[in-house]
């Protein structure tokens, strides 16, 4: 009850510690606190931290920066949890020392004070090793010393002393903050570049359907394009019963591949490769070469189940079995999904569920699989994720789970929250100057900042955006510059990309044309155009320059133009300026703004900025320079910034 | 672990739970939650709240208000605390509903539909008591008979069916959130016109110091100027031991009063009365005479001593002790306060400390009193006032505590979070209307308004603010009446703002020259003028005005001129519309917009207006309409509203 100190609104924290906030190594934590007392007596207050198997608090002093606020940052270098909190306390010593500097300022007698402070500084030494009590002592008897009074107040206003009282703080009836977590993860939760394909495309053969033979001699072109994860939509054995057909149609002509989400048949369930695709070994030959060639396969984890699914006949307890003794199918009413059928995350059997599927995960994780991309993960229950990730995780903590849920903000939050690595984003549909800003700044500014780490796909199998139907290729360039210029992590559902599919679906939805989820598809993979030129270019430098590697630095400056966005990256020392034309059809020019406060420019600008894409160079002398950018050669300076 | 359901974000909440909120009884709680889940099943959601000593559930049904936020309020009926949380659940009976009606809408075949149906009424029936069963199993009933295909379907189209489906929800797998609470307070924590003076300043006979006796005689005038607390600085023993003088002079003179805050001498401490006002006998008589007339008696609570005070004999202990064996004076440094010496909340014999100061408040209440003025609190710990306010209200939940903290924004929210019932303000220094709507709309738009529940004071024997040093009339009568509409709670430091005291100390502070503080007064008690009238005037508005006696209600309207500010506040159908004049000097005119979705005016203005103050009428047919405010005659209007 002596605690004086109310420490309070620590940040950050989501939902009052219930969930922990997301780091990678090496990447800072600031914490701030609102850490109070009554009266006048100096406070002080540290952020201790330490990881969450260790027993010793590291400690850093925090600094007021007023309206009783504080702050301070500590760096976890490691990867697992850490738990940080907030300490406070008034600090006698200080205060001591305070009044002494106000008093003798005015000339008062200080023989009182310096006993005063001699009894301070024993009580404070006797809390610290005898290591570090010689300081605190030799200066005590100092002040004890009653025929030293002159050099005993000389000694107080020292700087040397004000350190020594700054170094060794006098403790005493600390309030503690509860206790945060922080999951630290691999740098590539951060920073990662996806490539998308399906296997069964992956045929240079135009009369037969890919395998991962196929693959593999893709995979050096994919490296080569700068990507670092490739993903493939589900290997599984494919459902037979109530397989769809091309663009959809509920019944599959014979010979159609159907929808690899409908996954499951009498060839095998989640723990099998479709025969279609090769074997196991096949697989993991393609896991293996990837990895040779810097990249990692991405596993989709689709958690349902087409009807001839082993798991119905072997556990139809994880099922919903209807009042005439039917499975129900997936639905939306009215709306049915007959080649899907719904596991029962609800069932009295969902322990067995549950664990049967953390099984799943392990599986491929056991095969060398170290990132899956989660297929819509909020058509299933939030608590489950928690609990698998976090399972996984005790046991393999490299590994990351991309959510594939576009829904509504507070569920996509939610998932991040229950632990998810990475999730899909709004990019896709964010195609205004003001609504790409806005939505830049809820990312990075907001309390989301914390756990939701985007990955900006311009295009998906499933989403095939109106702005790129009927596209031209300059916006396809700029789609994809944006995406891999705003955020750290981005992917591309890539041939489809590459080749500038356009073609919407009839049924005037965000949908491909012919889409492959339904059919196979052969393409040229030896093509070159302006958009495989863009994005191997843009990747080279993501690799090459660190201010790409974030998504939390962006910092937007202003211009006088709508249809120009400006927006600088710094991390260690290395600065990238990107200025992107929203408008794909004309020449956009404009003033662009040059933000000294973040660059420490003082005086007058004298930059040299060259332009990674085209090799220009610029000089900018002006607060706001000139700019101008054709869409038809490169709707994006993205421009490397050196102080002349 | 099957909860799927997420409640998160419960508000009203403190410091997640760690603080209660504040109502008066018959105040509602306006609770939100974001409550959401996986999928597309039908979510349901309540707020249960119950008396925190009984052990029933009240349940309300929420509202989607989109965007997964839901919605439901409760009003408490009685004192004490109560507490609420929010649950959610999947409705299966609902969702079952839901797709029932889509199905049925695109015209498909049911019959296994309306067997689930059944299944799920039954199922939901087995969770109600018995009385509650039929209309369900009725239901359940006809659903399940396959003869009566087209009834069964009928059935479940009709109202009745989603009424009852509405009124008994299938829970499941509930998610509760944490339990909060809220402290119902007596109506007077919201609703309360306080007036002060100095009962030694009460003497009608210029040639002697007023006494209790003296205090009496003035009890019907303040009754019929309308307040309803009195409040009085401290009324205990005041201090000999260096004593200040006149004008806070560093000794006093033979004979003068020194300071009433600091207390204790030989005559006694703080559980005595000065033998100057007379004996505790004369107390309790003005407490008796004063609530015969609808005036509760506020006592002054000054945790602090002189010098001579009893304690510090009796309890060494409890101060501080210098080496050189001298008690420590309160201190800000370099400046000392001599006739002070501080408790020290931090001693080894705390716990007898804190419960001697708790001993005082229950002495007190024991005499009658039922209202505390708290003096500085914010420099005694803020823990110490959570435990002695909860301690007083567990035998005494009436006794409201008015904090009398000017200080930093966080240090007078902590006290009122601790249990303050109400708390100064800054009202006191808000002197334009853009800083007073935006003092307002944080007092009452923000979480503040759970919890600090603000006492607009227009001056205290402390506070003669720069606008009032050398104010005419017409500001001291613009001060008091937007005091006395802003917040339902104000108060004067009485007698010296009728007589318009506008005499700043020659410090340059925000002090009376002469301050009261060091030296008794003499007024004339039976003064009468424009300021009088005022306060009189408004005080029978505000009682005859249920508009008036909330401050959380207040709506700002537009107006087209800087110095005019139009606020509109109802409850109980009780409409009243202030408009203020800030300019004390000058006729200030202009136009004012009618908000007609808060008075619910769908088509033209037709409202008829009535001035409480001057008794004129006004007709308004318009969106905005003109308004001249002249302040030699009153600077506001205070209008009731009527619609024609």
């Amino acid at each position: 009850m002596r605690k004086r100190v109310i420490v309070e609104n620590v940040k950050p924290d989501i939902n009052s510690g219930r969930y922990f906030i997301k780091r990678v190594i090496n990447e800072a934590v600031d914490v701030e606190a609102a850490v109070l007392a009554d009266g006048h007596d100096a406070i002080r207050a540290s952020v201790q931290y330490k990881k969450a198997s260790g027993r010793k608090w590291n400690e850093v002093f925090m600094t007021a920066r007023g309206n009783d606020e504080w702050t301070a940052s500590f760096t976890p270098t490691e990867k697992g949890f850490y738990e940080y909190r907030v300490i406070g306390w008034i600090d006698h010593l200080l205060n001591w020392h305070r009044g002494f500097l106000k008093k003798e300022a005015v000339g008062q007698y200080l023989s009182v004070e310096l006993q005063e402070g001699e009894v301070l500084l024993r009580k404070t030494a006797a809390n610290y090793p005898k290591k570090d009590q010689s300081d605190l002592l030799r200066y005590a008897d100092l002040l004890g010393n009653t025929q030293a009074y002159k050099d005993a107040v000389a000694a107080v206003l020292t700087d040397e002393f004000a350190a020594l009282v700054h170094q060794f703080p006098l403790k005493e009836f600390i309030t503690e903050s509860n206790t945060f977590k922080v999951r630290v993860e691999r740098t590539k939760a951060l920073f990662s570049t996806w490539y998308e394909f399906f296997p069964r495309s992956a045929s240079q053969d135009p009369n037969r359907a890919g395998t991962f033979k196929d693959c593999e001699a893709l995979i050096p072109r994919v490296a080569e394009m700068g990507f670092d994860v490739l993903y493939f939509p589900p290997i599984h054995p494919v459902g037979k019963l109530n397989r769809k057909g091309k663009n959809n149609a509920v019944t599959a002509e014979p010979g159609e591949p159907g929808s690899p989400w409908a996954i499951g048949s009498d060839e095998g369930g989640h723990k099998s490769v479709s025969p279609e695709l090769g074997t196991m070994e096949d697989y993991e030959n393609v896991i293996q070469l990837a990895k040779e060639h810097g990249i990692e396969i991405a596993l989709d984890l689709a958690f349902q189940c087409a009807p001839d699914h082993p798991y119905v006949k072997e556990h139809p307890e994880w099922f919903i079995w209807r009042p005439d003794n039917t499975i129900m199918y997936a639905e939306n009413p009215p709306k049915k999904y007959q080649d899907i059928v719904p596991l029962n995350f609800e069932c009295d059997e969902w322990e067995s569920l549950w664990e049967e599927l953390k099984s799943v995960i392990i599986f491929w994780v056991e095969k060398g699989i170290n990132i899956f991309r989660v297929d819509n993960p909020h058509t299933k229950p939030i608590p489950f994720w928690e609990w698998a990730i976090a399972e996984v995780h005790k046991q393999y903590p490299d590994v990351l789970f991309l959510s594939e849920a576009f829904t509504r903000p507070k569920i996509m939050a939610s998932l991040a929250k229950a632990g998810f690595n990475q999730s899909y984003s709004y990019f896709t549909w964010r195609t205004s100057k003001h609504e790409m800003q806005e939505y830049l700044t809820e990312l990075t500014r907001t309390e989301s900042r914390e756990f939701f780490r985007p990955n900006f796909w311009p295009n998906t199998p499933d989403i095939l955006p109106y702005h790129l139907q009927g596209a031209s290729s300059n916006t396809f360039v700029q789609r994809v510059l944006m995406a891999a210029t705003l955020s750290s992590n981005y992917g591309l559902y890539g041939m489809a990309y590459e080749v500038m599919d356009n073609q919407g679906n009839t049924n005037g939805k965000e949908e491909y044309l012919d889409s492959e989820k339904y059919e196979v598809k052969h393409y040229n993979w030896n093509l070159r155009n302006r958009v495989t030129d863009a994005i191997a270019k843009i990747n080279q430098v993501r690799k090459a320059h660190p201010a790409l590697q974030s998504t939390w630095n962006i910092h937007f400056t202003g211009t006088d133009n709508d249809q120009l966005m400006s927006y600088v990256k710094i991390a260690d020392g290395d600065i990238v300026w990107c200025i992107a034309n929203f408008d794909a059809n004309h020449t956009q020019a404009g003033f662009v703004e040059v933000p000294k406060d973040l660059l420490g420019i003082e005086g007058s600008v004298n930059l040299r900025l060259h332009d990674l894409l085209t090799g220009q160079y610029f000089q900018w002398n002006n607060d706001w320079n000139y700019v101008q950018l054709n869409p038809d050669y490169y709707p994006l300076h993205v421009l490397h910034v050196e102080f002349l």
